[in-house]
């Protein structure tokens, strides 16, 4: 692979940039109307303007990826994380416009892209599942069924979505009434009264493992990564390893994520999302990432791999450099996401100049970020504008680094949410380590109900 | 240790606040009146002027220091490096005052800064000297112990100093002359004729061995640093571990590191330079500095353990964490000093107003730096302003990560020593690895000589 087109913009295509750049490949950058100052137009080797500001029109359009990578001579398109990240159809163009796509094959995306695959793929290659039920044919056998999962159930309307047809049961009086409503809703608004039942898992952590699959067969995975830190489905700070696992649950989850990534004939980076239910100390499979996350770096930082130059070599033919065994642990990471964003504001975006910018530093402390004085955030992306990564010995020498530096980060201009990671880097829940994906909702880190009293 | 004062400036000065907040160790800084605006000024807990900009009325002064120390109740004084950081007087002056030196005792600081006593302090300690004699009675037995260190030797006459009343023989033709003419001069100059001879090195790496020493009786060394490229003796890259050494010299220089530590009762961090006479694989003791070097970062890199939180838990009584055996090198680091410099004009300072700032960032990257956007660089201290440091799995990996990092460093209103380094990644002796102390002198790295032909 000698030339990449980036088909990103933002920390993420820097991010594929400087790896690009460390394995002497040539970089192609893209560029909406809104990005002509962006960063990563500066850092590439070229860059051409792809259309308007509307991501459909520039970063999500075929026609000008294409169009820019066949102009250019670019051998390969990496597609970062979102727009055509895990764009089957795109996987495909590029395919058959004879251009690498640096990702899985677009079989691989489907497969994973549809829930009802991915479930039907996982059970087949003996990935954990929620345990689940099929249509119940009456209330005794609902209630066997129910004791057998184990309270609380979720009862659900096989021809329902969107969250439609859906009750929680926590007790079998819950269930007779629940599976007698939810039929009678069903059949009404669904002309099918059938519903199932699957285990209710109210408190969780997210744990994810990483995995790095060559086009020769070999997959190894990587650890995994808390992402457990989340507002509203979105996650704001991740850790390698998890405070919540042990080694055993540890060491079986990487297993089932290196089966999920055979089961799908998968190459190149890949995350395999779980809920683990820490109460009952087991863990399901929630649903695979085909593509590089956000969160990568703290993989990096506790094992040593570059995991986008593996995306680059791998997608060059390259066999991995390393088997299962070589892959060590070390010490603690933590990712905090920089966002523009008013967190005293219930994270209100904010767009506009940043006018001062200084970055910390140090042992131990890395930035990848998009943002250098006089840089103007455009409202139409992605508020996260950088990602603060530390590492340390342990997960309270991490923290302590984190604090640190934090307190060095200067971003004139723009709110961003360092006021939240700094409270949240001072929480005793957070500290503590005990916590699920509810923590934010349930407790005030930035103590922002206890001033407005 | 609850509170430290730090008595430098600069980088140096950030970097040991940085540590102190990790610690959990409130921080003093001291400044000039020309650093009133300076990075460290603004990142420490408490800031006092302590004098004028001239550095023996302010970095220098004994009793502004120790003034502040008292005033302010710090347990600690850290001295960085340079200004009083070697010196055995203010180390007595910290003992007397009851505030504790983050460093060595000033009877070790004095045994190493007295080359007579040094030299002899090492020879009972069984570390390798560059081979000398005494006193030459006659030509015949000149001729003979010539022989037998082997050509080219030194005539040094005994009273000289300074770079006078040396000469150099490479054939026992030149011995014969040379020790007739530096008699002679040597009597006339000092009145005292006597001349010895010593091996004359002409070509050599230098290597450095980190230890670390606590107040128990501890002693490790964590490896060698390869700082051969220089520029008038100074110092402009470095890198860690030595691409010169084989494991066996490694482990023997490692060893005598330590022995010259225990030689002198060492406490805290310190380093012992060495000639490295690549041609006869031999190394002999140069010099131990009694401090933190500018250069430690490569060592923490490919050791992963933070030195200058080491020398304060040293300081606060605790004893070292890790044993020899628990000391491994992981990877290949690179640090380049950025200095305010011009390179083209024969590294003229260049002092002033830095008007733009952006550090490169991502993956094995770290910056070391007292410079942000808008701040003056005053032209009365050190023109080193930044420092590059990279760490990758080998040393091709780490040149072109270095290269990556250097062509993202922006820095505007000033000249930097940023092109010298980007000439200096891509030299093919360079990469080679094969050069030795006077690469700079004989190579026109940066093309200088060849663009004003």
């Amino acid at each position: 692979m000698k030339k990449v087109l980036i088909a990103n913009r933002g920390e993420i295509a820097v991010r594929i940039i400087r790896a690009c750049k460390e394995l002497g490949i040539e970089t192609v950058a893209v560029y909406s109307e809104a990005d002509t100052e962006a960063l990563h137009v500066k850092l590439a080797d070229e860059a051409y303007c792809i259309g308007p500001r509307l991501s459909k029109d520039s970063y999500l359009s075929f026609p000008a990826l294409l169009g820019v990578a066949q102009k250019t001579g670019a051998d390969g398109i990496h597609p970062g994380y979102g727009f055509v990240a895990e764009n089957a159809d795109f996987a495909e163009a590029c395919e058959n416009a004879g251009i690498k796509f640096i990702g899985p094959s677009s079989d691989s995306i489907k497969i994973m892209g549809i829930k009802d695959v991915a479930r039907a793929t996982m059970e087949k290659a003996d990935v954990p599942l929620v345990p689940g039920t099929g249509i119940v044919p009456d209330i005794e056998t609902g209630k066997e069924w129910a004791a057998k999962i184990g309270y609380p159930v979720i009862i659900k309307a096989t021809a329902g979505g969107g969250g439609k047809g859906i009750r929680v049961a926590r007790t079998e009086e819950e269930l007779v009434k629940g599976i007698d409503i939810t039929q009678k809703e069903a059949a009404a608004a669904f002309g099918n009264p059938g519903v199932y039942l699957e285990k209710f898992i109210e408190y969780f952590r997210h744990c994810e493992i990483q995995v790095l699959a060559d086009g020769h067969g070999n997959v190894v995975h990587l650890g995994e990564r808390d992402c457990t830190v989340q507002r509203r489905m979105q996650k704001l700070v991740e850790e390698a390893p998890s405070p919540a696992l042990s080694e055993e649950r540890r060491a079986e989850m990487g297993e089932a994520a290196v089966k999920a990534a055979q089961a799908c004939n998968y190459e190149g980076a890949g995350t395999i999302e779980f809920i683990y239910d820490y109460q009952a100390d087991k863990f399901y499979f929630m649903e695979m990432n085909t593509r590089i996350q956000v969160e990568h770096p703290v993989t990096e930082m506790v094992t040593g791999v570059d995991l986008v130059q593996q995306q680059l070599k791998i997608a060059s033919g390259e066999k991995l450099p390393f088997k299962q065994e070589d892959i060590k642990i070390n010490g603690w990471s933590i990712e905090c996401r920089i966002n523009a964003e008013n967190a005293y504001k219930n994270f209100m975006p904010s767009a506009g100049t940043v006018t001062d910018y200084l970055a910390p530093g140090g042992y131990g402390v890395r930035v990848d970020s998009a943002v250098y004085p006089g840089y103007k955030i455009p409202p139409y992306y992605d508020s996260m504008v950088a990602k603060l990564i530390v590492h340390a010995d342990t997960r309270e020498e991490a923290i302590a680094k984190m604090n640190r530096a934090l307190s060095e980060f200067m971003v004139e201009g723009v709110h961003t949410t360092i006021p939240f990671h700094q409270a949240l880097m001072n929480n005793d829940v957070f500290k503590s380590a005990k916590f699920n994906t509810k923590f934010l909702e349930e407790n005030d880190v930035l103590g922002v109900a206890e001033k407005a009293k």
